[in-house]
């Protein structure tokens, strides 16, 4: 066990390494060594800054090995989601400012084209990786270019729609393509579908433990060069008239290699150079544990898949805890809605524990389903559920839900159905950064015809709002922010009624309309604007839509200017809804619209990026300042779209 | 073949069948005159109507056997798409509103829940069967409700992404579940893929055609009930062992039966009620031609697949052609710039014929790539080819570009990659309805950092577009209309600019800004308008993202109101960001903004719809007239969503 054996150690191999040249250096011998210095170092590090440490640990051999055998980045690593990426920024140039991770202006978390050429494609979101990779290889056949081209993607990834859709092209294209599926048997949460069990079957079983151990006994006695390819092909037919062995891939068009101990470096030394030199698409079956190394991590998948600042020792976040998060608020209020009525169910795209549905889960597991990484699928099927007569509620993290964003309109609220979308991460995440922010909801659900989109300014208000969703007759959004943020409301809270605002001070000279996290902001600015002689009405919209056209028309008949703010792009978000609304009744007012400019958000703590953007008291008060002043706003930074001719 | 046996035959089992009962009553001796009957009169009403022939012609015995043995609609049949559904309308009581198909308040081409309680499930697009059906056969059974639950998909749809992660999670369920794979080896263009393969395989292998006379004597003994179960274990278990038949959907779970000749309704009145009785999930494949019975069909299965009004001896069109459509000048002018451009390549999904692309393909077949219908996977394989310095042009309708909404953003947009999209079918596409509407590109294309968005109004300047596109070094969309809407504008282009609009005609009182096909309408408004003495601007905007801001506030400067035409949505779409870019320049101008309401547009021809909404030019002068009088205009029409309490 890494921690037994000191943290203290010295990583006199790690610190030797500035790029993948570097590490051909090290001899094979010394790999252990090097795995395990950098698996003390990730640990050690995350504690201080966070990120994904379960899956970084399962990785450290397998990374090794990549680069060890091929020559990035002519050889290019496609690294599916990403978030396991950490070994590989440790080994090509990034070291050194590693203790960034995460942080403003710091490394990413993910795949970052613009920090290092061996960076090849970014990332965030799963099963971009075989799409991404088959792509590469055809412009490369096209181009007669050389170079391998690798995707890296886990068994999680792998039951997404598009990641399957790849594998049906690829299994098709003849094309040079090496898949390495890192089976893990776990998404974020323990994986699961069909395709689990077919790959758990094909670790336990103990004839495919034979044919293994079969396999690997042929392919050591393998002299390289053509009649490796013959042996091989033996191997194959072989296996196929056993033990139909990697079949599923098999008749998908794929060689199929596999499984491998993902932790076993000799044998990832031995297999890659003789998978790199396959014709066609092959998949290499690696097997990893989540969190090797680190007993916390490895006992804990899904609270260490992507942790805060830990303690070392325990793995127990360091921060206190003040207060139940949105996430816990709505796993509760789902629960208690369980108990009244039978007819709700809750769906989960392998994100139980990040949604807050556990205790759902534990509750209710007849009434639960975790459906896998496959966002639209869940929408249908809560379609399919809602066509029965349930009420679905949908959890899923804003950015992951824009998967199903045709599932949504099509399949949902062209036909009405009561589905109830619970949109956690919603709004600037922070650390995880533009993969994740979960900025474009707002506009993605506005637009639908017949859906009801809301936003709490606090847990008190979302708790309501699942209430007023799981009442009404068709389908239903509620955003909420990762955490804590909101104002604090205690005894504030009135009772939600369809499509009503709530004024939370009278104003005459401007009328701050605010939507969920932005409503505490908008609070505090006109406190501070009024120390400025400046009397700004404040309305929490509650609803995006429908609006409260009469409560929007009675504030902004009193006002000369609205401010309208969000934590969402203003193309197409709330601002725009309002706009719009009071154009159709006829009123032309001046309206300022603040919230995510046109460009893509970078990552950091989410007070530091909203302060950036001027989403804060702060810097809603020097909005409204400078628009009453007449001066026209700054325009916000230029897409790159608007500079090309 | 059926033509030669005479048109005029006399329709009379069919005229006997207003419902699934009176279907139970025709003796099983009748069902093959019955079907084709029911053939003849579906290509004698097309011949009218127009409409899905192929699809149609390919399921009459599927239909028919499926509705004689199970008992809709306590049992749920979900067809998949749907554009299949003709003969299960015509058993289902609509055989009298059967000469309505598709025209502006008749019959639906598609399921349509409003119509019968026979269609279970609204669809349109492709793949969602499996999803809906799993979701309502959990339903049931949390709820013990009986009836079973028939997905109906083809092994087009069967490849998308939603309907391979549906697969995953029923294979795992031990939900009773029955998939019926309609095997006509064709989406709309011939199937691609690994899994087209394996299923062609299964359809040419002699060793599974002996197995499959194997199984059906093995089924003919069954007697039925306990033994059943036990037989067909046998059955399965001897055919994994002989020929590892259908181990792909095995692998994944299911029971697979099959092939079965979907032709030979005997073969399908025996094999249905023994699949219907099987526990689990179970795919039954069955072989279908498209086409079946009209040689015109079978011979052309591409261009019979949705057809227009046609000749019934030839199959050829009516209409007589009046120039070129979008389409066929898009397809032109790829072909054009890849003769000049080695980096240009083009990807279709599964969509070849219907956007144009043909000549390309046949022109340039090592640089096309039609990768399935995989909306998803086709985005992210373009954006990893423009990784590699390919210049990829993806031609997808609009309202299927939905499905790929988060690959436009993720791995398009966020890494600028200079991906073409060319957005065929935008806009009101007519006869098939809400599904196909391309009317909410221009909305969620806008709100995505970095993505240029185009509309041409005139067949030139797509031509002067898609150059302007590929000089571009970021994504762009260019989205344009079905056939050959737009203004004759023979000698009227100038060059266009990235990023400029067009003032096609000055005026004081009023400025109407519009974008591609509204350019046409407003043009003849504003003639309309001066012979009421009102003087209206007009301006062909082309871009709607980045806009001509300088422009904009040019002709705006010198108006009293703006008004803005669009053929999308006004939520998000060109006419908010209008107002949004001029309210950022500190100018409050009333507008009014034209566009689709906020509620799904039924089906009928494209004009007719456009006039109910007020998008001609008509309708433009009375919105235009209501405005200039002050009075607000009537608001569109509220939302389900704004009803609920």
């Amino acid at each position: 066990m890494l921690l037994r054996k000191g943290l203290a150690r010295v990583t006199s191999l790690l610190e030797q390494i500035e790029s993948p040249a570097d590490l051909k250096q090290v001899p094979r011998s010394q790999l252990p060594q090097l795995a395990e210095e950098i698996r003390q170092y990730l640990v050690q590090t995350l504690a201080q800054t966070g990120g994904h440490l379960g899956a970084n640990l399962g990785v450290v051999e397998l990374t090794l090995a990549l680069h060890y055998i091929f020559d990035s980045p002519q050889d290019a690593f496609i690294w599916d989601v990403s978030h396991q990426i950490y070994t590989h920024k440790l080994l090509t140039g990034r070291r050194g400012a590693f203790p960034t991770l995460r942080q403003l202006d710091g490394l990413a978390g993910f795949a970052k084209r613009a920090e290092s050429p061996h960076d090849i494609f970014d990332a965030g979101h799963g099963g971009t990786s075989i799409s991404a990779a088959l792509g590469m290889a055809r412009a490369r056949a096209q181009a007669g270019a050389s170079g391998h081209v690798i995707a890296i993607i886990g068994d999680g990834a792998l039951s997404s729609g598009m990641a399957l859709e790849a594998l049906n092209d690829a299994g098709h294209s003849n094309l040079n393509l090496l898949v390495i599926l890192n089976d893990n048997a776990m998404a974020i949460s323990p994986n699961v579908g069909a395709l689990a069990g077919y790959l758990n079957r094909m670790r336990s079983d103990k004839r495919y433990r034979w044919a293994k151990t079969r396999c690997k006994a042929l392919l050591q006695r393998l002299p390289g060069g053509r009649s490796l390819l013959a042996l091989l092909e033996q191997v194959k037919a072989g296996l196929k008239q056993m033990v139909i062995r990697g079949m599923l891939f098999e008749n998908l068009g794929f060689t199929y290699i596999g499984p491998v101990d993902g932790h076993d470096l000799p044998a990832l030394l031995d297999i890659l150079p003789q998978v790199r030199d396959l014709s066609g698409p092959v998949l290499l079956h690696v097997l990893t544990a989540k969190g090797k190394g680190y007993s916390p991590a490895e006992n804990h998948h899904c609270r260490l898949h992507a942790v805060p600042v830990f303690d070392l020792e325990t793995g127990q976040p360091v921060e206190t805890s003040a207060g139940d998060t949105f996430t816990e608020v709505f796993g509760a209020a789902a629960c208690r809605h369980a108990e009244d009525d039978s007819r709700v169910v809750a769906i989960s795209a392998a994100m139980c524990d990040g949604t807050g549905l556990n205790p759902f889960r534990d509750r209710f597991p007849d009434r639960f389903f975790d459906v896998g990484m496959a966002e639209e699928h869940a929408v249908t099927a809560a379609a399919g559920m809602a066509r029965e007569g349930l009420r679905p509620i949908v959890a899923i993290y804003s950015t992951f839900l824009q998967r199903a964003y045709d599932q949504i309109l099509h399949d949902v609220c062209l036909q009405g159905y009561p589905v109830v979308f619970a949109l956690d991460r919603a709004g600037i995440v922070g650390e995880d950064g533009p993969t994740h922010h979960g900025v474009f909801d707002l506009s993605y659900l506005r637009m639908m015809p017949g859906m009801a989109v809301m936003a709490p300014a606090t847990p008190d208000e979302l708790v309501a709002m699942l209430a007023v969703a799981l009442r009404g007759a068709g389908p239903c959004a509620i955003r909420y922010p990762r955490g804590r943020a909101g104002l604090d409301a205690a005894g504030e809270l009135e009772s939600i009624a369809h499509g009503r605002a709530a004024v939370l001070r009278d104003g005459e000279d401007v009328a701050l309309l605010a939507v969920g996290t932005m409503v505490g902001p908008a609070l505090a600015s006109a406190a501070l604007l009024a120390d400025l002689g400046i009397d700004a009405a404040v309305v929490n919209a509650r609803f995006i839509k429908p609006l409260d056209l009469e409560t929007l028309l009675r504030v902004a008949g009193r006002v000369s200017r609205l401010v309208t703010i969000e934590e969402n792009v203003v193309a197409g978000g709330f601002g725009t809804a309002v706009a719009q609304a009071l154009s159709e009744q006829g009123l032309a007012i001046p309206c300022t619209h603040l919230g995510i400019p046109d460009r893509f958000v970078e990552h950091g703590a989410r007070a530091m990026l909203l302060r950036r953007l001027g989403l804060d008291a702060e810097g809603i008060v020097a909005a409204v300042t400078t628009a009453l002043s007449g001066a026209p706003r700054p325009a916000p930074s230029p897409s790159p779209a608007a500079d090309r001719g």
